[in-house]
């Protein structure tokens, strides 16, 4: 496929996809002769959202398909000189300019907890600064959906979770992104067919209420339904009455073809009502008619509580829609990403930088990090440290360290077997290093769940993960604060 | 600007944005010899957003441009042969596809309200269906921000809002697509200079925390920033200590440049913290210094509520960005917009056809209808009326009609002065007839608010705008629920 039919997916003309402050902080940067001051960057966040225990990293090869096709074409520079405010240095500048900048991050699916870095990008401050909105942007909501749909499924107890979100999410690439999230947070289909076909996602979806009312009767439209797509077929039942009409007609389908020994799918959807009695009536109304394993797909606003909660009802649903409140991550439509500037470059050698905030949790992590998760004997996870990128690592054994909000407090790590370093080089010298498919990062996110202990996968009140500073970052981080007079 | 470099605007490549189900219905028409049985869908949303007295139309013309550029690619083709269920006949009739219905849609920036029609499609049901998934996704997340918007802008009571929301919105269409509703909306800006670019809205932004970091202190910061952008200096002043360091330092800095002549904007951004205090006491510093009018603008998390309060508290505020809860609807991020089916053509004649449900508000209205608001003598509207397309509509007068959840009920407009239809052909024999810049639709939005009775506008417990069936649509309604055994 060429890049021409899939912009989305290359990301070009996306230069100006930028805040005006970045902008006009460039501009500044390069008057004051400081453009090419290197700096490191790191994308965290600081609260997961409600009720979660991790989060599932997404959306970096999205902003690396924008990085590596960043380019300021001759309109985007045209439009600029029309605000009155840049020099013509910036816009020549400005449209000679290549990201040259070394991007390291955690690889999509990754499990990921709050203040550790999931992306740190080095490099000019020009560079640096240009790219941070468009880098919040597509890592803030696909870590959210990625998030979000881990939950879900995590509701529905290992039973497929079809992702319906299109028509509610924010816009074409909302829904594109959101999709691809969704898969990689653990969905096993969508119902967006451009997604499937851009991300290579298994594609699902039956009928609609307006096939029925397009019919002069519910049986006509079943009976034609079902011959059409017998193996895939899932008949909506509730568009006039669920368990007078719609059930019994699909019932009716379903036996005449089974009789004529077509082997359809006996499967209903249930998408208005009482889902709990609903499912549980229809369901004894198939298997009295001899229809033996139905399939009863649910949809209708579902989001991970209410699953739950059907499922604590004994409802008799085997397969579940969920669109709206994954796609928009109802509860939270936000991840709180931020990008923080933690080391500068002075006289050939890296000075750890930190926002110092009256609100100490709001105080930023200095230095350019290094996030190594530590594992037990089982290959269970103990907790997370961030080092120095340049510090040594502690292989194995007793890990110590500092904790990150309050780094006078020593804190520790029982025993670890092993220990792996989570940030891997991504992009560099103008090239993306990283690209693989979303199966492989969903894999990577259901290999990482299976490890991770029951504890951290509550949906309500779940153990905190550790994640803790090295020593010396921890010392630095404190010393830092002892001498600020704003804390 | 070529469309190659505005793909987020020609929509091409986007003819498989559409749920699964579509296609698998669409082949099923084609399959049972009804693909051209002509149909008029309607989309209209059934609740507004809480707390809101109306809601404002916005995502139109993106959807046109998506019409007008429909078609399936060579490659779009081959992945659904790959899916193994759609037959040559049906593949082959996809290729071959253009667009034939016709539009109607009340113009962008109108207001709009619950079960109303907001886009009215007419044409064959193969295309009909197929183009739902992105009409929804269109039209419900930019009137969902452009009302989202307009709450936030009566809470500022006039004073300029201006969205930030590019880093947390959902994906780069989704901050694009929400910078565009929130102008629509009544914003005065966006943060986002691509939106800027391609809608022709204002861009207005300042300096980051990462400014100030990267100076060896605040001080040096502020002045070169300031000194680079007099006229359109904002000085963020909560990096390291509001009120200790940050304050005064911009007073230094603006006090400077007076000195010398030169008319720097005394404005500052405060971004943590009490904003309510913060801005009492740097106000009062400020004036204390002898700055005149300065311009005090707060950030961090805000929306209506909180704007609403912080007025309440004397805030000495006059300048909000408001970023995240406002690109995301934070309160409700989803418009529960639909898309039913009104009307099916058989013998040359429209055949009304309705979604009849056991919970009756979620019957639909029958009939392809015509929206006609009524104004009183000082031109303040009265209500809306939904007629049938083909019925002769009062112009004046006392206007009855039928309550549309509760048909037998018979409800009346008083006296009216003028009537005035909403609905106007926007795309026809593939052809969009509708295109204006987004000024004009944010003026159509300001006009109609400003003709709006004030009881609509509250921010808690608006008035309910009354909107009704006429005599002829609400009769057919109501014969056809009597007759229903499901009711």
């Amino acid at each position: 496929m060429s890049a021409a039919t899939q912009p989305w997916r290359t990301r070009e003309g996306l230069a100006l996809l930028t805040d005006f402050y970045e902008l006009t902080m460039m501009a500044g940067y390069l008057h004051e002769g400081r453009a090419d001051l290197q700096v490191s960057f790191e994308y965290f966040f600081r609260h997961l959202p409600p009720h979660n225990g991790f989060a599932v990293a997404a959306g970096l090869s999205p902003f690396l398909d924008y990085l590596e096709h960043l380019k300021f074409d001759d309109d985007d520079i045209d439009y600029l000189r029309s605000q009155d405010i840049f020099d013509a240095e910036f816009l020549s500048y400005l449209r000679q300019f290549k990201p040259r900048c070394t991007v390291r991050a955690v690889p999509e699916g990754t499990l990921v907890f709050p203040n550790e870095p999931v992306v740190q990008v080095e490099g000019s401050i020009f560079e640096t600064q240009l790219i941070e909105s468009a880098l919040l942007n597509m890592l803030n909501y696909q870590t959210l959906i990625a998030t979000k749909a881990s939950r879900v499924n995590l509701a529905a107890e290992g039973e497929p979770v079809m992702e319906f979100g299109l028509r509610r999410a924010h816009g074409p690439d909302g829904a594109l992104s959101g999709s691809r999230a969704a898969y990689i947070g653990g969905c096993t289909s969508t119902s967006n067919v451009l997604a499937g076909k851009i991300y290579g996602i298994p594609v699902s979806g039956t009928h609609a209420h307006s096939w029925v009312m397009s019919f002069s009767n519910e049986l006509d439209a079943f009976r034609a339904f079902a011959r059409r797509y017998p193996e895939r077929c899932v008949l909506l039942v509730d568009t006039y009455d669920t368990i007078e009409s719609g059930v019994p007609n699909a019932i009716r389908v379903f036996t005449e073809l089974l009789e004529q020994g077509i082997p359809v799918r006996t499967a209903i959807r249930l998408d208005s009502g009482d889902l709990a009695k609903l499912s549980k009536i229809a369901y004894r109304m198939m298997r009295d008619a001899g229809i033996e394993n139905p399939t009863i797909v649910a949809s209708n606003d579902l989001e991970e509580d209410l699953i739950a909660d059907l499922k604590r009802q004994g409802a008799k649903i085997n397969a579940w829609g969920v669109g709206t409140h994954l796609i928009t991550s109802r509860d939270c439509p936000s991840l709180s990403g931020v990008y923080k500037l933690v080391a500068v470059r002075e006289d050939g050698a890296w000075q750890p930088r930190m926002k110092i905030s009256s609100n100490l949790s709001k105080a930023t992590n200095p230095c350019r990090k290094q996030v190594v998760r530590y594992f037990d004997e089982y290959d269970q996870p103990l907790g997370d440290v961030m080092y120095d990128m340049d510090e040594q690592w502690q292989a194995d054994g007793v890990i110590r360290g500092r904790d990150d909000t309050q780094p006078h407090r020593p804190i520790k790590l029982r025993r670890a077997a092993r220990g792996e370093p989570l940030l891997k080089t991504v992009f560099e010298a103008g090239k993306r290093t990283y690209d693989e498919p979303v199966s492989v990062m969903r894999e990577r996110y259901l290999g990482q769940l299976g490890k991770l202990q029951d504890e951290y996968k509550r949906l309500r009140n779940p153990e905190i993960y550790r994640v803790m500073l090295s020593e010396q970052v921890g010392a630095f981080k404190e010393e830092r604060l002892n001498r600020s007079d704003a804390v």
